[in-house]
């Protein structure tokens, strides 16, 4: 048989091991299964379709799958839900697809110590749902939680709307299990929630979009549910004058839970009643202890900037006010295909950043739609294309690259938290400087010397 | 002069280089200055003295520094108020100090984006002053503030009295300049609060104890001053009693701004009188817009434990309550040499942590003192040592050995704050684990391929 090793193709032979060695149910091969594994919500579509997808259940499939594919040198992709916007789970021909969906077990729940470990295709809404019956949450709620994934919040230090008070992924990452390309399990980080013996693996693995290792369990901080909430919405005349205003929150002293910006044409495209209240909304949210004297501090700063101010403690009406912000991408993708940029500026930059998208997506005819995390700086200018067409337009390319220029210029950020997937790699290095570049892919050959681990992704 | 470089040792060489190179006040060879920049607070004394001390005064001085010392592989040790605990910054014979403490110049406050620019030598205490001027403050609070500097903080990642509510300093830094042990300079992060272009370079190097990089300026978050704060004082009949009643506030869902707890012999001390009201004080600070709310909830929880709370909102009263906290470490260091390690654990095993030191320092009849910070876990037990003794007892490395061992038993960690320097490097390996460990290694390679950045330390 070593004449038949030598002859065969590296991936092949792969395919081979990997169905003498893994459980007879992981390995999977029919078209229909590798074209739903070769892309995500950016609707990316690489050349070709992917070798295989190893469906994992456990470690020792990742352990098994990894170690095969670098000792023939195959890339691999690995993937939780698809719900990435950057194409950072694209999955192009000659690569093997990781799906680590099935590692979906909450395997501790620890109301005492305040954490969770759980494995990496655990949905972020479940754990956040399984530890509010012991009166804790999961903070980082990406706007995805819903179908996202544990891990590929990790992979991509996923956002979302209560980062100002709460921060992103990373700060509820206590500690993590994970995969070397060469199979190797390594543990780093702890269970408790200080510790500094060690660099911080689990900081540099986090926002690391898979080129590192593969994440095979997470032990994440829970944190108590709120004493309290009170939720206000207010119009304003201008989207720049709302940005000012949610700027003005944050020189009052306070920090709000969250403070979402929706701009008039999303209002427009959310209801075009909306639109008739002003030309952008501002949901804020205290929440705590002090939440109703904050929110009364917050009314106070609002009033005189806004067209109109609304405020509630009661749920059901919050989540009426909220429904807006909800309801805004399903809207947007009514009118086509969404591509959501996610830059992020100083917060002081906030209204001239809106600013300057406006004039930016006059001079190239294409239209923008923004949201915007207010208080944490972070934008989301939207371009929604028509998805009858099999490639982007010149104008939306243009559009993007120089919202990514913008962001850098305001001393900012391409990516406040969706990561850098495809879309966005040939921006990375005008944002880190060549050192700094240089510097990341000598790290990535330390974890990665064959550069197995999804490949042309984040660097 | 060929054959003189050919000749001359690389330490000779190197002094030469740096005299011309340097400007004229930066390197110093006395051996006065030799001895005080050989050792920190750790009291540890390395063999023999330095070859010299260079004060840097800018990044060019750094960058200088570095360069020729990488091409002559000599060893440099990087150094700010020498305040560490753990041996990180102690430097012996053949190294190059490379003192940081007068880059001390606040580069930049911005209220409006509620971030400072700092060289590494500022006084953490200073920056949290010239932000109070603005109604800001920068949230580590190490005790050690008032002396130690921001540079040697981030090189520890450093803890404080604030972290369960407002994070370690990692939490707080945004963005950094370093030179790398070539000379390169490379800069890292953003002055955004959300940002995931490329790896954590930021996160790796907070903690890294000068091991991969030399730090040059740091951007720093700051967050608004609490709107109010209320503080409370309870003496329980035993210290596991008061760690039950830390974890009560935990469990009752409140995150307080400090939570400290001093046992017996610690309240003895300070003040034999401090001693007749318990055997354990547990001091708890609650801020924000629900300081007031927050501490009744306090209170409730722990009027059933305790044998005394009181509460206030006065600051003066505060400040007097705070005072045996402020006042423990002066009391230790008039009965002898306090060795100061800070183990944390999961807080629900802090009593337990408690009740085990009690044991170990019985076994070995060496007394134990313990502070903790209680709401994260972190544990400082004390052994005073006599100054008079050149070497520590052999109890006395016994004792610390054990008390690692129950730390990592209990799922905890030998350091929570002040980082592994020479001290704890014979445990590290134990926490890390081998594959973990390898992998620091590869990284530390990937920095530093000739390790001439604080060789024997951290790793």
């Amino acid at each position: 048989m070593t004449v038949t090793d030598t002859t065969t193709t590296a991936p092949a032979r792969l395919l081979g091991l990997l169905a003498r060695d893994l459980p007879p149910d992981r390995l999977a091969t029919d078209p229909r299964t590798l074209a739903a594994h070769a892309t995500d919500r950016s609707g990316t579509h690489p050349e070709g379709l992917p070798l295989a997808v190893v469906h994992a259940r456990r470690t020792e499939d990742v352990t098994v799958t990894l170690r095969h594919a670098h000792a023939l040198r195959v890339p691999v992709v690995p993937r939780g839900a698809g719900t990435g916007l950057s194409g950072g789970a694209t999955a192009g021909e000659g690569s093997l697809v990781l799906d680590l969906s099935g590692m979906n077990r909450v395997l501790e729940l620890s109301p005492e110590d305040q954490l969770a470990v759980v494995e990496p295709g655990v949905i972020t809404a479940e754990l956040d749902r399984a530890a509010a019956a012991h009166g804790l949450r999961y903070a980082p709620d990406p706007a995805s939680a819903a179908l996202s994934t544990i891990g590929g919040n990790i992979a991509t230090n996923a956002g979302g709307l209560r980062c100002a008070k709460y921060g992103v992924t990373r700060d509820s990452v206590l500690g993590l299990e994970a995969v070397l390309a060469d199979g190797t399990v390594v543990a780093t980080g702890r269970r408790t929630v200080k510790g500094v013996t060690g660099y911080d693996l689990t900081g540099l693995l986090t926002g690391s979009e898979g080129t590192l290792a593969v994440i095979t369990s997470a032990t994440l901080r829970l944190r108590p549910l709120p004493a309290a909430t009170a939720t206000l919405a207010a119009y304003f005349a201008t989207f720049e004058a709302a940005a000012q205003a949610s700027h003005a929150i944050a020189r009052a002293g306070v920090v709000p839970a969250l403070a979402e910006l929706l701009d008039g044409p999303v209002l427009a495209a959310v209801d075009p009643a909306l639109r008739e209240h002003g030309a952008a909304l501002l949901i804020v949210q205290c929440d705590g202890a002090g939440a109703a004297a904050e929110a009364q501090a917050v009314a106070d700063v609002l009033t005189p900037l806004a067209t109109s101010v609304r405020t509630t403690t009661d749920p059901a009406e919050a989540e009426a006010l909220l429904s807006a912000r909800r309801e805004a991408l399903p809207a947007l993708e009514r009118l086509g295909r969404p591509l959501i940029e996610d830059i992020a500026v100083p917060r002081s930059r906030l209204a001239e950043a809106a600013r300057e998208i406006r004039a930016i997506s006059a001079r190239h005819r294409t239209p923008v739609f923004t949201i915007a995390h207010a208080a944490d700086g972070n934008l989301h200018p939207i371009i929604v294309v028509d998805p009858a067409l099999d490639r982007l337009p010149d104008a939306a390319w243009e559009t993007a690259g120089e919202i990514f220029a913008l962001a850098l210029r305001l001393g900012g950020t391409l990516t406040g938290e969706h990561g850098v997937g495809v879309l966005k790699r040939q921006w990375v290095a005008d944002e880190l400087g060549p050192a700094a570049h240089a510097l990341q892919r000598r790290l990535k050959q330390a974890f990665d010397p064959h550069g197995i681990l999804n490949p042309g992704k984040a660097l």
